[in-house]
């Protein structure tokens, strides 16, 4: 095995979940992770832990030929609720040996299965839980890239020195948590100001997303003014909207267009009232993530990028006097900061071409 | 997918668990069992019920690796004893792609960790379940045969019209159930007779136990007096003991040999009291078991073959006012009734050379 393999399974018990003795663990994973799967259960029975593995969420020709054959009327199934109840850590790994298997799905019917386990996820996301991702060659061809080409960029973006990384994103933190209004300028196409005042900035560094490496805040919802273009293609619902364009008038996006199926982007703005207004401001600082992979567990923290979604904005980053947007949809879109580009706090700028003010100064 | 694959779970579903509309299901499986898994998956949303597959029992890897880590002190895993619980229907696939996989793992830790999962295989005893066997190429490789030979073996002796085997086998049940004394005799090397009196005889015709294809009851256990010859090699934790001589005395073994590990042999009868006596009496009926596969889900219902375990009997095969032949041994051996062989009972030949009384009257 791949010694990189046992590197990773080691972060995810000791950095991502903090594994203890008598946790109850599952793993849920597809078949390709194989390597990874076998990599955990020595470290949880190192540990002293007790593993159980599925393949519920990943296992995902199982899960089509069941979809395609109901009828599209679900309940929450008691025995999973009750196994998660009584789960400590959820380990997450996704891959997939084919990346589109459920493309054939009827949308409605997985829309449906999704809320009837929404009580599940729930669950999931009160305990110690990590999401991650295995090299597997699907996820390779999603990328774009060699299986060997996307093993080595998996493994150089999960296995870091996270406490260095955490420590190099809290300079950023400790510059955006207290601050009033960011600025965000690239080129001639994104100029767009915002208010952050009240809201935390969290750091992300390994924990329930594994990579990690952002950091990110909720603008306040009817602060942003300008224009934005972002850069890397968004994927929605495997669809790729190319060079999406928003433009920002008290909060609200007023015009939008994009280069490749624009009626995708209309279609996520048009969803509810909270989703033409942003719900999070991040800032990618792994800079191993140095490549668009088409993949959002990995894209978001790409280093010298800055993303803004459109739509939910996640508990932990509003203030308690501040307003949530709320929205059904969630989604990020990322500009490129490394050149001919800048981020400005409160009239100060702290990054330019993709080199932050506190990283000038350590030279 | 093979056409067989899809009648193999429609079997399962409707034969052998009787799946119904909002049943909770777990499935597990190797991954060498994935078109398995799928088909199961197409019944179980057709019927509505809701699946979730796990790889506890049989994925093998995933174990070794976690047992090899571990220090050897086990406590009950509560999630997957909470998710039995509010199980309804359990189906576990046999395939590997490995079935010397554990071959490196301390049999004492092995043996811990079964004992802190007892009571979560008492759960699954409960429940609806059934036992099946997927044919990969590794089992095939135990088998002795080619990965298609073998495929053709497993969906012969499963994919059978259950009903008719039912009424086959049911002939036998009504000669056994109400017999006083059963006596085998094959060749000149097997002559032993056995009280049955007051103890049931059950029909295994695919439910639990999937292929099916026997009866089977327990001898009362004082009353066995005779010798047998079992042709069919014995295996006990992965080591094969040939030509199984036991020689019996009220009941008792009282001498023993076998051709090769004749000492594995004397392990299992020098357990405790019981393994020194017989449990079960079954007869095999399933003609499309032709042949012995190194597997005693396929072997002990191998047509025109009778098997005897020393150890444990089944609670259900043992009369209210019987005596229960108890052990932690349950250990089937097998003698081919083929040729040169007759299966008396009160006196009456009702199987000679492998053929049944109730058949000829049939010509």
């Amino acid at each position: 095995m791949d010694p990189r393999i046992r590197e990773h399974a080691e972060i995810i018990a000791t950095h991502s979940v903090d594994l203890q003795e008598g946790d109850n663990v599952v793993v849920d994973a597809h078949p390709v992770a194989e390597d990874l799967v076998v990599a955990l259960h020595e470290v949880i029975g190192d540990r002293g832990a007790n593993p159980l593995t599925t393949s519920q969420r990943t296992g995902k020709r199982g899960l089509r030929a069941f979809l395609r054959a109901a009828d599209g009327e679900f309940e929450t199934p008691s025995h999973e609720l009750a196994l998660i109840e009584e789960t400590d850590v959820y380990i997450a790994i996704r891959a997939s040996d084919n990346v589109t298997q459920t493309a054939d799905v009827d949308p409605e019917v997985s829309a449906a299965y999704q809320q009837a386990h929404h009580p599940i996820l729930e669950e999931r996301l009160s305990k110690r839980w990590c999401l991650t991702q295995f090299p597997a060659p699907a996820n390779a061809q999603l990328a774009e890239m060699s299986t060997e080409g996307y093993e080595n960029f998996v493994w150089d973006a999960v296995n870091k020195e996270w406490d260095a990384q955490r420590e190099l994103q809290a300079n950023m933190v400790e510059i955006l948590d207290p601050a009033e209004e960011v600025r965000i300028v690239s080129g001639e196409t994104t100029d767009v100001t915002m208010s952050v005042a009240g809201n935390p900035t969290l750091n992300d560094y390994g924990e329930r997303n594994l990579p990690g490496g952002e950091v990110f805040t909720a603008p306040v919802p009817d602060s942003v003014e300008g224009e934005v273009l972002f850069d890397m293609p968004l994927y929605h619902q495997g669809r790729e909207v190319t060079d999406v364009s928003l433009e920002f008038e008290d909060g609200e996006v007023i015009a939008h267009s994009a280069g490749k199926n624009e009626e995708v982007l209309t279609e996520v703005l048009d969803t509810d009232e909270g989703a033409r207004r942003l719900g999070e401001l991040g800032i990618g600082m792994n800079r191993d993530i140095d490549r668009f992979t088409y993949n959002m567990l990995f894209d978001e923290k790409m280093g010298d990028t800055v993303h803004m979604a459109v739509g939910r904005a996640y508990d932990d980053t509003v203030g308690e006097d501040n307003e949530r947007n709320d929205s059904a949809v969630h989604v990020d879109m990322i500009v490129d900061m490394s050149e001919d580009s800048f981020i400005e706090v409160d009239g100060e700028r702290v990054q330019e071409d993709g080199t932050f003010v506190f990283e000038e100064s350590e030279d």
